[in-house]
């Protein structure tokens, strides 16, 4: 049950690299599926929208089966714990967030019954809606799907 | 007032890359104090501490003043937000984690008076206490210092 | 995509009703797995180990398989939730709870592809350590599995 | 000091059973006084809402009182706590609820002065705003009142 | 439904005000029943117990009426909130915490059926397990009784 | 590292007294530099910004040092959560808060190196949103800042 493929450290270097510094990784990212988005909001409703939308888009999660888009939204919750620091509901709360966003979709265990998970990681600015005055965050959640 | 320095992201690179992935950023890292180190417990407690110690050992913080290790652990807490998902009191309920965690000090804007702030990550596994029982897990703080 | 089986219902039905109020229902619980249990303590994690123990004993979730550990574990977490009301890390703040708890898997969805998910039912009591002092509690959570 | 009615294991019935289902329990219903209602809605405040103004058209709780208000608010706030699983806030994150309601208020405690108790009981399905796209729900609250 | 009496304040007041320092209120306090006393600990348990067991020894409540416990233990929840912060659960979590905390009973309203409330206070510091690494911290809660 | 000024205590009368009960401290509040004003809403963004309109106006806060603003906005959040405990997310669940604010700053340590802290109080009446439907309120947040 070892842990081969580090779905949640890709998603963190999808979401927060830029292109030239990614490029050592582009080896491990062949064996997962993943897709990168940006979502810039007060609203967290249009946050978690945004990244729902780039998986089914871009074909990481299914479409039309509720539990896939039930695994990603707990998936994206949980990173989004991360980004707002126990503060979700603050979310609506003068922060503003400017994010990039990455989900990756793998099989990071040997043992093959445990079967595909789901990474989602966000990095970007949170702060006052004024440019500027804001800080780096960042956010990662797990969840297993398929 | 641009972020000049991504300290955050700087944190999370230190704590989740091998020396050889961490290599290409060693430049970036000039710029900024840091260290790293490792807690795996059962107990929020322990890994709290063994971040304050680190922190004060490697003299990225002031042994003797109290603003600054209240700085540290407000990074820490909004940090352990992350890793345990909006469950920190959950730290003591059967999860165990195993950690590690790096410290940043730089200046991150680029106007002087903004100082020195702070950045506290932690990378790891958090799970059942029972091997590869466990997934990945993230979390990023960010305070002002000095 | 309708719902054809309401497991968190049953689930609901089984932690708390007696064998004779539970009798009208029992066509209905053909149509999934179940399991009950007891679990009485003022440590959160004794009574999640509880459950964890009894969805294994009772073959609702596989002995091997991390991601039905961490479906069941998350299921576990959110009917916690119900039952400790925004105080989980309360669990140890001198309150003991006195519960049934039910695991109940099946099929809910008509959409064959929607697979199997799982409900997990807290009832019982909660108060302080002294007999009469305290009040019912509930939690239910549902989580895809399998 | 023992509980000789569970008012909030019949305010649980009364949200989620069929009336056929609850006719079993029409004795035990007597020795309360309980209503019930609908509320459905991707705003907490209206869901709030919808449970107060049924406590007082039906005469559970007085309408000039504010202490009786005061009580049902937390019972409703405790039930919530269950429907959300610990995102209170995320209650206007996208996801839409369906819910049943009942409240139940009675005498529990065989000792006279214990005096009356209100329950607060949900049920029905939680998730994205689109049909189908949902899971069951439920919560329960407890307080004192009169 | 004006509010005559500010219990809340009152409790803060005794909470954390000097002998001298609250000689100016003493008429205002002739209009209430409270108490006070010390709880300094690692532990929100012994926190809690120190609260309850000061309002029963000193007839704040009823030693044998459970809704009368339910009342106070319901106040003391909502002032560690303001104590802790949001991170009651890091009640043990190496921060340690010496408070004065006092109980108020009053009839705060006007109208007579309002009848008796319940204002409880901390006041203290909160901080690292060392001498002066803490700061100041304070808590209110409110519940209604009797 | 003894506290010699209790700018949190001060920073609550200040919210709280009226101008006759402040009087005995006026010796007190001439070792720090503080404001008030007044914030009633249902929406905690308002809330939040009333205090660090007031806090930039007033002085007690560079108007344009991001790590000032940093300091205030967690203070402040810190503060809400005494005022709405630990249900900040419920800011716009219609319950409505009327309250008076104090920003305190100033050196509490006699160690001088620890420089400046600020102090956030709130104190008023949170409730339905009907006048006399409501109970006293209060929230302390403290911070390093400088």
């Amino acid at each position: 049950m070892t842990q081969k493929i580090p779905i949640g450290k890709l998603a963190m270097l999808v979401a927060s690299l830029t292109p030239v510094e990614l490029e050592p990784f582009s080896a491990q990212l062949k064996d997962v599926e993943y897709c990168q988005g940006k979502a810039g909001s007060m609203n967290m409703q249009k946050v978690i929208s945004a990244v729902e939308t780039a998986g089914k888009r871009n074909h990481i999660i299914s479409e039309v089966l509720y539990r896939e888009t039930h695994a990603l939204y707990h998936a994206i919750l949980e990173a989004l714990e991360g980004v707002m620091r126990g503060q979700i509901g603050a979310g609506d709360m003068m922060r503003t967030v400017g994010l990039r966003f990455a989900i990756v979709r793998g099989s990071p265990y040997e043992q093959f019954d445990e079967g595909e998970w789901l990474a989602v990681a966000f990095y970007g600015t949170i702060g006052a809606p004024v440019k500027g005055l804001e800080h780096e965050t960042f956010g990662l959640g797990i969840n297993h799907i398929g």
